[in-house]
């Protein structure tokens, strides 16, 4: 029994630490670090680009010897400020949550548990399964729904539009494939404003995305439910087979949300699956005023959504909610003799989550997410989703009291898109100095807006999924883009006079 | 800028600590109790399900109010120790990899950074690079290949097997789907051993899992080559559209590895695309031993593998490593106006991730894969390697002795398929068996191998992917199966003579 007792052989080794005395002070000292780095987050600029000196320390060739453990934890120490700058209160970009301190507690936790929930009786496995709870609660789905924690909505969009897209066949797809099905093409249908992860989940899903039909919006950049209701006829008429909506609750540009419960009239009347793309805009339901325009995911067959966005949860989390357990697993069950299951011993605890998405090797997200909803509740949640939007109105009111700024669409949650203009320039040189103005507020490290297309014309848009964030944050983008566009309305005048500057490079 | 200046609204809350001091302390405290347990992976039953009392602490109702830091602290220290086991030296199931210690640092230093790797340019990106710069050396992949991190070698598969679907439509399938395609229908090849997620991916990719031939193997569970030249050829006579072939290194009853070379001898001459699935095996290039057999992986389109598995890197994370960069970005970009990139300033670092897989949210794995390579060297955890092959040779060499056991496949790598078997037993009594002391063995916290059906029959599968196993607990399984087997002969026995038992619950 003693390893000894083989003295032909070479003397095992491990890849546990030789000293962890050692081990514990490091790591310790790592999390005052962090720490110190979480205490610092509103501090300093917004996003600090990853200095070409250090770019090199973490490019370093392929070693046969490894560093050892100091060089890592002086590696890992000096990486901490070098984030895209999601937690800073003035990070504006995209659809970034911001994490919270005490996510950090689950990760750790996570860390050492190492789980695999891909299936199996173990702790990680009760924690995801009220996951799932929690979130029918949440979305009032009932008990028959189920539900699987997944890297983001991307993948969760791929899971419910398999089983829309399986169902039509009665699930004989999974084995056919869709190029000899008799039935006429498939076709969806969603709003010009939907998230480009919809008509990717239609490419893979071998749907093709030009079957995902970009049905036209409002004024208010909703799905124009009459113009949906014309396409389905039309394609129906046309031999297709209309077999989904998606709808959306938070678009990708001014966070509009489609009215869903008229997108839920009109799948029930025509019998298609509708699918709710909620990423960010689904956990507007935790908080009263957006709760009643949210009211029709309710009636939803599939959800998809982000706990990484408007919950804080740490990178990357996101859920798939389905109306009809069956349905789900039907759509993804397929357990060999090598991973079947038991009735006791370790591989109970059926069914398994593998049996209802793409992935067997799961991470332990569920803790993160169960923590964040535990320690802080869906008031305090609820609250901080409100008090985004209600900034974002405050900022609308700064811009709409600028004279050199526009709002360029309607404040639909916590989004505002907005233009930067001056006297006597054309659309496109207006279009440019919006372009650098958010490439200089990024830059100089003082906010971090993205920008996107509005009816044609570039934009500054500012989104608010940020829990540090406060007025007082708006007040000083509000004087920051207003200085850097008027230090470049000077340079282009200059640059109007002098035709071959550096701006051309802009 | 004052916030006070707006006094009409309610104060402005965050999801960050009241108060930090306390933060930290709960922190290293927590950390303590991590690096306790990690200390003690040795020690203990392998696998301790979650009590009924810890299952109802953690399946709380939605709380509208937050349980607040110090609950959150009690429930995360007390679900430690109820992992899967595979943190254990005696975890043989399925093929987890057993975790480092090391992980838990750069776990910590990704929660506080929380960045997003999607795209943009950050430092978590530079660190991502790297490991795709060290992937293409270690499996010697030419300057102009590309590569991602997944959850997994099940997307990975999804990532490779698309780019090799939609080459065969020049791309155009993106758009238009497979329903009208006039190409035959697709179909590709891989031994019978292959993991269950290549038919899953035929079918989420709308080719069907029909599509996908399962070869018969040889006596050492390899795919018949010969069988699959003819199956390529009858299949081309009968008008089908022969796309790929899936090779295995490391397939999952016996971690039998194909001929590689010869695989990507018939892709070449039949234009076919070669993927490997390497889960766990493809990172045996990294010790001399496997090596040779391992050289065909050079010349495959695409590999899939994990580093979660022999690499010993904390769940989830896995890679998919593909041979041309173009194909592999025609297959998945497809950047909207929102995600546009940059010259300079955050939205620069082009090309983005999200333009060579499924997902845009992206946690950073890339950061525990980077300091699991860096720390430790290919050279030892190669050495770690061959040292569970030698384990898994050893085991055999212990079955092989014993009056009451089998080996019922060869040992390819580091799998050990074993039977137990009592005089005068038939073989439905022996698969009854075999089940039971896998299940008693779980339960008694002893061992946890998993089951596996080896021509038709159930076997003991002892799959040795852990870096804390010794030749040891090669011992003291052998002597524990036995133990098992006898007391349940003497049951059975007892059974046999009193049907009615319980037995038949079985």
């Amino acid at each position: 029994m003693n390893p000894s007792q083989h003295s032909s052989v070479p003397p095992e080794q491990t890849l546990d630490p030789g000293d962890w005395n050692a081990f514990r002070a490091q790591a310790h000292r790592l999390l005052d670090a962090a720490v110190d780095r979480m205490e610092g987050y509103r501090e300093g600029p917004v996003w600090t680009p990853l200095p070409l000196g250090l770019q090199a320390d973490y490019q370093v060739p392929l070693r046969s010897k490894g560093m050892g453990p100091e060089a890592i934890e002086r590696h890992l120490t000096a990486l901490l400020p070098y984030g895209v700058g999601n937690t800073h209160p003035r990070f504006f970009g995209w659809v970034h949550g911001s994490g919270t301190p005490g996510n950090l507690l689950a990760d750790i936790t996570a860390a050492t548990m190492n789980a695999n929930l891909g299936g199996r009786d173990h702790g990680a496995m009760y924690v995801e399964k009220q996951v799932v709870n929690w979130c029918r609660e949440i979305f009032q789905f009932p008990e028959t729904s189920s539900g699987l924690i997944v890297s983001g909505t991307s993948i969760a969009t791929i899971v419910a539009l398999k089983t829309a897209r399986d169902r039509c066949f009665d699930f004989s797809s999974r084995k056919t494939g869709l190029q000899k099905t008799a039935l006429g093409q498939l076709v969806g249908y969603t709003s010009a404003q939907t998230h480009s992860c919809v008509a990717r989940a239609f490419d893979i899903l071998g749907l093709g995305s030009d079957a995902l039909r970009k049905i036209a919006v409002n004024e208010h950049f909703e799905i124009d439910t009459y113009a949906l209701q014309t396409a389905i006829t039309e394609d129906r008429a046309a031999g297709f087979t209309p077999f989904v909506i998606v709808g959306t609750a938070g678009a990708v540009n001014v966070g509009a949300i489609d009215d869903l419960e008229t997108l839920a009239d009109i799948a029930q009347a025509e019998k298609l699956w509708l699918h709710i793309d909620g990423a960010f805009g689904a956990l507007g339901v935790l908080c009263e005023q957006l709760r009643p325009r949210l009211t029709g995911i309710k009636r939803a067959d599939s959800l998809a959504f982000d706990f990484h966005k408007w919950l804080h949860v740490n990178y990357d989390a996101g859920f798939i909610l389905m109306r009809s357990e069956e349905l789900h697993r039907r759509t993804f069950s397929e357990r060999p003799e090598y991973l079947k299951g038991a009735e006791r011993g370790l591989a109970a605890g059926n069914p398994w989550p593998v049996e209802y998405g793409p992935e067997l090797s799961r991470g332990f997200r569920a803790l993160k997410v169960w923590t964040q909803l535990a320690e802080h509740g869906t008031d305090k949640l609820g609250a901080l989703i409100a008090q985004n939007c209600a900034q974002a109105a405050y900022l609308k009111t700064l811009v709409d009291d600028h004279p050199h700024m526009d709002m360029v669409a309607p404040v639909a949650m916590n989004i505002c898109c907005l233009r930067y203009r001056a006297p006597g320039q054309d659309e496109l040189e207006v279009d440019r100095l919006n372009d650098e103005i958010v490439v200089q507020l990024q830059v100089q490290g003082l906010a971090a807006p993205s920008t996107t297309l509005v009816n044609g014309r570039n934009a500054i848009r500012v989104n608010i999924t940020n829990h540090r964030t406060t007025r007082a944050d708006m007040d000083m983008l509000i004087l920051e883009i207003d200085r850097i566009g008027q230090e470049l309305m000077i340079a282009t005048n200059w640059i109007k006079n002098n035709p071959k500057s550096l701006a051309d490079k802009h």
